[in-house]
């Protein structure tokens, strides 16, 4: 499986994704899920990816190729609007090609799953930034301030967390200690989400080239994250006074 | 969907069900999904369910049909195992018989699904408290010490708090309290799960018959439980150091 989370905050937009891939326990690997378009102080975008592995290395390799194109290139595009149509469009293709039976030139109705889904977030020239979920279809969605992040793979782990925490007013700081704790939970209760981890944050109208970040099992910060939520839930845990009716359970058994 | 969680812990075994059944946002209803057998200081069995609730209703009202007779009867075996032996085998008669068209004489291989699971608690006479999970196919798994919980329905939200706070040394109390903390996290993520809640505890060898408690929306040792850890998870989270990287950003962005 995977795990990747776009959250769209006042001051920008935070990407972040682990980065195994398996195929069975025994087929286990190391993937980047996290790619990076950028151009020069006009644009920046950053597309997250889950599902068909051979469907989703195709469709960055494509978009990488034709990455400038004048027609189709995303780093050619006036909005992240545009940039979303086209990855979907890509999406479309690819699924297409693949699933087409080659003896009987129809699309395989078997049960091979071809489908994906992908994060793209990012800025385009004095555009604000923007999120969208694109969809196996090829068709798509975008985060507004009711629904500022969108999570794709195995979601729903470290979801609880985000729904408590995360606000459209959320401060970088805090939206990327938010998605290092939905990643622990999720890492701690599912091991085909896994370390390392990488992250791109992308401020507002700051263009100047950099790379992602990645945090490893054993990164300082994840580490102290860990063990600081940890120890706090725990306390916060048992500082919840007890049920009433366990509480007075040794006296009176049947109130219960 | 459905949430259904049973804990074995040093005390005794715990269940707790939500009761809301849907199929489609636009038929919403309460069903009782937490069902009790009880038998004069010998025997107690709680039977939870998820999945189809025409099959889950069916081997209830046929458990219960034949619960006493002496061949059959839940209330009649002599041992935990040999209950959830039958529990299976009534599951498996009840898919065969609804799975079956009446034209063909074939089971349906339609997408219609007719599985269900079934988490199975309780205690005979002087065994242990045992808890057993049963798969559609009839088959099942026991909780021992190294997993002394199992869930059934929609269970990731409310896993991490599991894995994070429940130890087979857990007392009964702080398993209700992670209990209700992990339905709390589910249903503010996920509105197919909610309350009212039906518990269940049984005390190893405390057969006195008991009615199960029900914990509505809003109940007021829940909303306490739901403020106190909201407001706790909130000061943990802020007390957090922020990643040096954002923390050190105003002077120094490209250190990112």
């Amino acid at each position: 499986m995977t795990y990747c989370i776009g959250m769209l905050v006042k001051d920008g937009v935070l990407c972040m994704a682990d980065s195994r891939t398996n195929s069975g326990v025994d087929h286990i690997a190391v993937f980047r899920k996290l790619h990076l378009f950028q151009d020069n102080n006009l644009r920046r975008i950053i597309i997250m990816s889950a599902g068909n592995l051979a469907t989703t290395q195709s469709v960055i390799e494509l978009l990488k190729q034709d990455a400038y194109d004048n027609e189709r290139g995303i780093l050619a595009m006036d909005s992240m609007y545009h940039v979303a149509l086209n990855v979907g469009r890509i999406v479309r293709q690819v699924i297409a090609r693949d699933s087409l039976n080659a003896s009987t030139g129809n699309h395989r109705s078997d049960d091979v799953d071809f489908s994906c889904s992908l994060l793209v977030a990012g800025q385009v020239m004095d555009e604000r930034p923007r999120l969208f979920n694109i969809y196996s279809e090829g068709n798509f969605i975008e985060a507004t301030s009711d629904t500022p992040f969108f999570q794709i793979g195995e979601s729903k782990y470290g979801r609880p967390i985000i729904d408590r925490l995360l606000k459209p007013e959320t401060t970088m700081t805090d939206a990327l200690k938010i998605a290092l704790l939905s990643f622990d939970s999720t890492m701690k209760s599912n091991v085909s989400v896994a370390a390392p981890l990488d992250l791109f944050i992308h401020f507002t109208d700051e263009y100047d080239e950099r790379e992602c970040l990645r945090y490893d099992e054993r990164h300082p910060y994840l580490e102290m994250l860990r063990q600081h939520w940890e120890r706090g839930l725990s306390e916060v845990f048992h500082n919840i006074p007890p049920p009433p009716s366990l509480a007075e359970r040794s006296s009176t058994p049947a109130s219960l």
